[in-house]
């Protein structure tokens, strides 16, 4: 189960090892499936950082319809993360599609790690590239890849068994139908 | 004249003094009017920050029509900054709209700088926190408001009449005539 303490490892500092300390204070905790960890209308205390498990981020369009914005595996940091930026009220809507493990970090003891840690800097600035750079992606893809191209992305980032069907199809903008005519096109 | 070390002193780090001398090499140029400082399929060197000028930042569609993805005004750094961040070929082209004054810094020393400065890190991390969150608001702004609310946000942020119709027509995402009808309606 990769964490925090990974992450950086991988992709901050190569040098940090397993015992040093991490620059802010990390919970663990384990989220039932189906909690809603973010709600609308919410402002956003925590950075999460996913150890098992899958979770969901969906906003409401102007229809009342849900639009599935990502999907987040194990192994990556989510949050409502302009409402943690901003600290203004959340548009989205962050749920656990199973049972999870989390670990968490409040805003408060982020901003005073940033303070003066070159390693909390090191890696929001990190995060906040990677979130940059996944956005970019998505927005590209949407405007240049068929449903069929993505969805087999997903299946490459992640077995699609595990998550339903609508909610996949409410990710990929598409019809239940249309997944499952994709769905049995590849098989 | 907005520079750097102001934008340090406003956005990262009170304390930081105009004598101070800055973490990474800093060169200052001049941009001729409609210069292309980063073109489609180049990767991307520099990170810059207009010190005077406007340039705008676009990308091709499939059917080859441009779309202007955003204008920079003074006081803000700009880039292809996937391409910056990730030195795959740019998709966005960068022009400058009339005679532009920057300061530059290269990819090379900007990575130097993140090994070990703080303050390195926390104006990167700021600056790609900055990135997301205008990102983000884009999207939403297409998702949920009119050309003509899109269009008095852009008043806010700049006089319009430096910007040729076309290009502000081509930013709002509408055909010049309907921007044409806007302007006389809120005139």
């Amino acid at each position: 189960m990769k964490s925090i303490k990974q992450f950086i490892q991988t992709h901050v500092d190569a040098d940090f090892q397993a015992e040093d300390t991490l620059p802010f204070i990390c919970h663990q905790k384990a989220i039932p499936k189906n909690t809603l960890i973010t709600r609308y209308g919410q402002t956003e205390r925590y950075a999460y950082f996913l150890l098992s498990g899958i979770v969901k981020i969906s906003m409401l369009r102007d229809d009342g319809q849900e639009r599935v914005l990502e999907f987040f595996f194990p192994g990556s940091f989510f949050s409502a993360y302009t409402s943690f930026l901003t600290a203004e009220a959340a548009d989205v809507e962050i749920e656990a599609l199973c049972d999870c493990e989390v670990e968490m970090i409040s805003h408060s003891d982020m901003q005073q790690a940033y303070k003066h840690s070159l390693l909390a800097n090191k890696l929001g600035r990190i995060v906040a590239e990677h979130y940059y750079i996944r956005k970019t992606n998505r927005e590209k893809d949407f405007l240049t890849k068929s449903a069929t191209e993505r969805y087999t992305e997903l299946l490459t980032r992640r077995p699609e068994q595990q998550i339903p069907v609508q909610l996949t199809a409410r990710y990929l903008g598409i019809e239940p139908e249309s997944l499952s005519r994709i769905r049995k096109m590849i098989s």
